[in-house]
C-alpha cells in the first residue's frame, strides 16, 4: 500500500540533516546534464562534477543543471556547500516522501512536487526538486527519461521566450510540463472510467468492482498530490519574491489555473466513480430481484399444481373423481387454465 | 464522459502562448460583427478584418465587435498586437477548456465563461471570452446563434440605457444575458426532474435509473461552472477597477445575486435528485418485499397441504382413514380450513 | 417544484429594470395602509396614491406605508421616482424570486426577506420588501392578511417604545415579526415529525414515506430562506449605518440569535428525519427478516415431512414397511416428532 | 421533541421586551441566596428583596447573588432597574431558549449556557444566566440544586484564591463547574455505549436499535450547546475586556480547552454511536444470510429426495424398477448418497 | 471505551489548580535525569530532588530534565515554585487528559503532545510534557523506555548541532522524535490493513469486520491527537517569540511537514478502511446473492419435475398414458430434457 512510512521509520531518530537517499526508484547510473544559455548562447553537455560546470560556465549565462538519480550524495553535498543550500533542504531533495511544498529562502527558493506518469495502470510517482537561484537552476529528478525533452528542444531555438527569459521563466516551463502531465493521466483515467461503464452496462462482475475500487483509490493519490501542489503555486502567487519577476508572475498564474482545472478534473471523476460504484450495486440488487423473481415463478406456479396433483394420489376408497371418465383431463384442464392465469397474474406484475 | 483533458494532452508540452484552437465547436465560417453606438449615433455591421473596423470607427463612439466561431486565428492575433492583449490571454480565448475566470490587466479586462444550452435533452457548454477595453468590447464565442440579438435590439433604441452607459455597462448586459441562460436550463431541468418523480411514483423501471444519474451529472456540471462564476464576480465587486464604473457595480451586484440564486436553485435540484435516488432504492426494496411475500404466502399454504395429500398417497397397508367413507370430503374441509386459516392470518400481517 | 426559475425564464432577455411583477401571488386588490406616527401623533387610514399621503403627511411624523399586493405597477413607480430608488429595486420588489438580502444606499436601505407561514401543511412563502428612509418605511407584500396587525396594535398606544422608536425601530419590529412566524412554523413541524414517528412506531406504510420524504423537502426549502437571512442581519450588524442608531442595534442582533436559533431548529429537524428515514430502512428490512422467517419455518418444517409421505407413496413391490402393522401410526410419531423438533430448534433461534 | 419553539408561539407577536417567564422548569419558591466576600470578609445568607442586599453590603466587599428559580420577575425587574441591564437582557434571563452566548455592555457582561444534567437516563437542560458586574455576580438559575455547593465551600476558606479575586474570578469558578457537569454526563453515556455494544455482541433486538437511537439523537442535543459554548469563550478571550482581568484571562483560556475536549469527545461518541449502528445494520443482514442459508440447505436437500419419491409413487404400468427385488433398498442408498453429498457440499462452502 | 472523561469526574467541582495525578499509567517509581551540556561540556546523571540539580550546574551550560513517572507531585510543585511556573500549568502537566496544545508565557513556553505507540496492537497514549525556558528544558513524561535515547546518544557526540543550539534546538529534537514515533505506527496500521485486505479476498467471516472496525476507531484516535498537534506546530511558526529563535524556526517547519505527512496518511489511511468495509458489504451481498442463486436453481429445476411425478402418481382410473408401454422411459426423457433446459437455461443467466 503506501509504503511511505515504511521508509521513514528506518530514519526515525537519526539526526536532522543526514544526508540518505530514501526512496523507492533507485536509478542504477545518475546522470547530469547541463546546458547554458542566454539570449545569444546555448550550449548543453553530459557532467560529472559540480566544478567543471563552474568553471566551464561563460559569463552572462543562466545555468540548468538537471540531475536525474539521487545515488550520487556527494554531488547534492557539494551543491549544498557551494551555493549556501540549508541542509533540511538537501535531506528533502533526497528523500522522495515529501509533500510538494514550496520554501523561500534568501538566496533562493526550493520546489518540490510530484511528477505522475502511468504504467500499466499503475499510477508512478517520481518526485522532482527544483532549486531556484538568481543564475542557476537545478532540478533533480528519481529517473531517467525524456519528460524534459520538450524544453531542450525549445532552449535551442535562438530568441524563444525561453532564451530571452530567466531563471523564474524556465522554472515556470518546467513546472508547467509536470503539471501538465495530469492532464495525460487524466484522460487515461477517463478512458478507464468509460470502459469500466460499458462493462458496467453490459455484464459486471466481480472484477469490475476491483476496478471501480482501483481508480477511486488512484483519485484519492492523485487529489493527494494536487492539492498541496495548488498551496504551493497559490503561496508563489501570493508572496511577491525578488527571483520571480512580475513579468513571470502571469505565466505561474496560469499554472495555477492548470492546477485548479487538474483539481476539478479529479472531483469530477471521483463524482463519477461514485456513480459508477452505485450502478454496481444497483446491478447487483437488480439480479438479486430477478433471481428472486425466477424463484417466485417457479414455485408459485408449480407448488399449487403438485398439491392438486398430490389429492388425486391420495388413496381413498371413496373418491368419486377418480372414477368420472373425463377426471383426468379435466384435471389437466385445470392445471393449465391455473398456470396460465398465475403467468398471466406475473406478466400484469412484470415479473416476466 | 469529459472530452477536456483530452484535447489538452495534445497540447502538452508545447510552448505556451502557440496559439492554436482547442475545442469541440469548430463553426464553418467564423462570423465578426461589429457595433458602433453612443448617445447619438448606432451603425452596425459585418466586418471580414480588424483594420477595416479602426478605420470605420466614429470617434467618440464606442465599439462591440462580436466574433462567433474561433477558427481565424490571424484575426485573434491582430486584436492582440493592435490592442497588446498578454499572449496567455489570446492562448485562453481560442482553448476552450478555460474555467470562468476575471484577468484584470491595465489597458483591458479578459473575462471567460460558459454559456449553457440545452440541446435534445443534453448540456451544450460554449465557451464566451470577453475583452472589455475604455472603447472597445470584443466577445469570443465558439457559435453561431441570436443569443446576443436581444442586445441588437436594445442597441437600436436611442437613449435606452444601453446607448447612454459605457463599455463596463455593455458588458453587464452582456454576463447579464449568458448568466440569465442557467435559469432557462434549470426551468428545463426542473421538469425532466418532475416527470422522473411521476415515472417513479408510477412504474420505474431500471431506465428511470439512468434517467435520474444523467441528470445527477448534469446538474454536477453546472455546479462545476458555477461556482467560479460566483468568484468571478466576487471579484469584480470585491476590487474595484477604473474600467468598471461605480454606477455599473451595482448591476454586476444584480448579476451576482442571479449566481447565487442559479447555484441555490442547483444545490436545491440536487437534493431533489438525491430524493429520486431514494426513491427508487425504496421501490427496488418495495418490489422485493412484494415478490418474498407472494413467494412466501404460496409456500406456506400450498407446502403443508402438499404434505397432507402426500400423507393419504401412501401406500401403508393399514391406513384406516383411507376406508372411511367421509375420509375424503373430511380431508377436503381440513385442506380448505387450513388454506383459510393461512390466508386470514397472511392478511392480519397486511401481506396480501 | 421550484418555479422559481420557470417565471425566470420569462424575463431572460428584457432590458434590466423593466418593471413588471414576477411572482406566483396576485392579489387582486393591492391595499396601501399608511400610519403617521410620533411621540404624540398618531393616525391611520387607507390611502390611494403617494401624493395624497405626502399631502396628509404632518411634519415631525414618522411615515409607514404597507402596501399589499404587487400589481399597482404605477405606484412602485412613482415611489421610485418621489424617493430616488434605484430601479432595481424597483425590479427586486416586483419580483418575487429574490433571495433575503440588504442592500445599502446613501439614502436608503432595501430588504428583502421572505415570510413564511403553513397553510394546508404547504409551506406559503411571500416575498416582503422594506425600503428603509430616515423618515418612512415602505413594506411592500405580496399578500393580503393581519400578520401586520400586531404592529398596528402597538403602534396605537402613545408613549410605548415603538411610537418613541425611530424607522429604524419600526424595521425591527417588522423584521422580528416576521422572523418569528419561522417559530411557528418550526413548532408545527415538529408536531407533524411527533405524529409521523408515532406512525412509523404502529404500522407505517409507503404513505408514511411520502410524508417524510414531504418533510424533508419542506426543510431544505426553510433552510435556503434562513441562511442568506442570516447572513442579512450579519451584515447589518457589522456594518453600522445613518439609518439604523446604535441603539437599535442591539434589538438587530436580538433578531440575529433568533435566526441562529431558526437555524439550528431546522438542522436538529434535519437530523431527526434522516432519524425517521432510518427507522423505516429499519422497519423495512426487519419486515423482510420476517417474512423470510416465515417462509423459512414453513419449508424446513414440511419439505421434510412431504419428503417421508413421498417414500411410502412409492409403488415399490418389496417395501417391508407398508406392510407393518404399526407402520403407518410410527410414521406419524416420526412426522410429529422430526416437526416439533424444528419447531424447538427455530424457537431456540428466536426466530418463532 | 424540541419544545423550544412551541413556547416561542406564545411570545409571537408580543412586544420585545415585555416580561414573562418562558420555559419548561417552574421552581414552586424562588430562592436567592447571597454572600458578601473579600479577603477578610464572608457572610452568607438567604435574601427576600434587593433593597435589603444592597443595605447590607458592606463596603469593599463583592457580592455573587444566585437565583435559584425565575418566576419572581419583580426581582429580576428590580434588578434591571437598579444596575442599568437593558430590558432585552432581562427578558433573556426570564425566556429559557437561549443559545449559549456572551453579550458585553459598556457596565456589565451578560453570559448565558445551559447546565446538562442527566436524570433517569435523560439529559435534562437547564439556563444558567450569569450578569458580570464590577462588584456583583448575579447567578440565575431555573432550578435549585446543590450544583454550586462547592462554591460555597471554596469561599468559605480565607485567603483560598476565590476569596483573592475579583468577580471575572467568581464568573470563571461558576463556569467551570458548569462546563465540568459535560464531562460527568460524558462518562455515564460512555457507559451507556459500553453496555449497549455489548448488548449487541450478545443478542441485539429492535429494543437495542431504539437504544442507539436515543444516544445518537443525545448527542445531537449536547453538540447543540457545546458549539455556541465555544464561541462564547473564545469571544471572552479574543475580546479583551475591562470586567475580565489579564490574570484571569489565562484562567478562561482552561475552560475553553475543557470545552475544546467536550467537543472532542462529543465528535468521539458520534463516531461511535455510528459504529454501532453499522455493527447493528451488519447484525442485521447477517440474520438474513443465516435464515437464508437455512432455508436454502434444506430446500436444496430434499426437494431432489423427493422428486425421487415421487417418481417411484408413478402409477405406470411398466416401470421395471418397482418390481426389483432389491429396488427400495438401493433407492434409500440413493438417497442417503444424495443428501449426504448435499451435506458435504454445503459444508465446503461454509454454510453449515 | 474513552477513560478520559471518567477521570475528570473525579476532579469536577475540585479547586482549579489543585495538584493531583490524574492518568491511567502509573510509573512506580519515578525517575529524573539531569543532562547539563553546552559546546565543551556535557554531564549527565540520575538525579532525586531540584536543589541538587541547581546546584550542580555549571555556568553557561544549558540543562534538560526528563522525568519520567509523575508521581513525585512534590518535585513539580518545587520546578512550579523555582521557575515561577503558572499554577495551571503545572495542573496540566498532572492531567494527563490534555489535547496537545502550546501555551506561550513571558519565560516559558509549556508545550503537551501524545506520544503514540503499539503495545499488542493497541495504541498507548503517553502524555509528553515540555517546559521550554531560556537555559531549561524540562520533559514529563508518564513512563519510563527508551524513546529519548537516541537524543541522549547525539548528545555526547560534541560539536554536533545538537551541542552547539540552545534549548530551542533541543525542544525540536525532542518533538521530531516523538512525531516520528507516528510513522512507525503509521507503518504498523499498512501492515493491519494489507493482511486485512488479503483476509477479505480470501474468506472473511465475522471477526474480519470486527478487526476492520478496531482500525478504524485507532486511525479516529490518532487522528483526535494529530489535528491538535497541527494547530499547535502552526502557532509555533506563526507567532515569533524570543524563546525560539529565528535559526531554529526552518526546523519546527520541517516537523510541522512531518505532522502535514502523518495527518494526510491518517486520512488515507481511512478511506482505505472505508473501502474495507466497502468490500465487507460486497462479500456479504455477493454471499447472499449465490446462497439465492442455489435455492433458485434447484428449486426451479426440480419443482416442475416433481410435479410431472405427482401427476403420473395419480389414481386416475381412465389415465391412458400410464397404460403405454414406453410411458415411463418417455416421461424420463422429459425429465432430462426439462432438467438439462432449465440447467441450460440458468447457466447463460451466469448463475452457475
Amino acid at each position: 500500500m503506501t509504503n511511505t512510512p515504511n521508509l521513514l521509520t528506518e530514519k526515525a531518530g537519526m539526526s536532522p540533516g543526514s544526508l540518505i537517499h530514501i526512496g523507492d526508484i533507485h536509478e542504477q547510473q545518475p546522470l547530469m546534464s547541463v546546458t547554458h544559455y542566454n539570449k545569444n548562447h546555448h550550449e548543453t553537455y553530459e557532467a560529472k562534477s559540480l566544478s567543471k560546470i563552474l568553471i566551464n560556465k561563460p559569463t552572462d549565462c543562466l545555468t540548468w543543471v538537471n540531475i536525474e538519480g539521487l545515488r550520487n550524495i556527494e554531488l547534492i553535498k557539494e551543491i549544498g556547500k557551494e551555493f549556501n543550500i540549508h541542509p533540511l533542504v538537501l535531506e528533502d531533495i533526497l528523500n522522495t516522501n515529501q509533500r510538494p511544498k514550496l520554501e523561500e529562502f534568501e538566496d533562493y527558493h526550493y520546489i518540490v512536487l510530484k511528477n505522475l506518469s502511468l504504467k500499466d495502470s499503475d499510477i508512478i510517482y517520481e518526485q522532482v526538486s527544483i532549486l531556484l537561484l538568481q543564475n542557476f537552476v537545478f532540478t533533480f529528478r528519481e529517473k531517467h527519461d525524456d519528460l524534459f525533452s520538450p524544453i531542450n528542444q525549445r532552449l535551442k531555438i535562438s530568441k524563444s521566450r525561453l532564451r530571452l527569459g530567466g531563471t523564474d521563466y524556465l522554472t515556470y516551463v518546467i513546472l508547467d510540463i509536470i503539471v501538465d502531465q495530469n492532464f495525460i493521466l487524466q484522460d487515461a483515467i477517463d478512458e478507464i472510467i468509460d470502459i469500466t461503464e460499458e462493462e458496467l452496462l453490459d455484464k459486471p462482475d466481480h472484477s469490475t468492482l476491483i476496478k471501480i475500487q482501483k481508480i477511486k483509490r488512484e483519485l484519492i493519490f492523485i487529489r493527494r498530490t494536487v492539492s498541496p501542489l495548488r498551496e504551493l503555486l497559490a503561496s508563489i502567487l501570493r508572496n511577491g519574491s525578488d527571483l520571480i519577476g512580475d513579468n513571470t508572475q502571469i505565466y505561474f498564474k496560469d499554472i495555477y489555473d492548470h492546477v485548479l482545472r487538474v483539481s476539478e478534473t479529479n472531483e469530477l471523476q471521483r463524482d463519477m466513480v461514485y456513480g459508477l460504484l452505485d450502478m454496481y450495486q444497483t446491478h447487483m440488487s437488480n439480479n438479486m430481484n430477478e433471481i428472486m423473481k425466477v424463484l417466485t415463478v417457479f414455485a408459485a406456479i408449480f407448488i399449487p399444481l403438485t398439491f392438486l396433483a398430490g389429492i388425486y394420489g391420495m388413496n381413498f376408497e371413496y373418491m368419486p373423481e377418480l372414477k368420472w371418465r373425463y377426471g383426468y383431463p379435466a384435471l389437466w384442464v385445470v392445471f393449465i387454465v391455473t398456470g396460465l392465469g398465475l403467468l398471466f397474474y406475473f406478466r400484469k406484475k412484470k415479473w416476466l
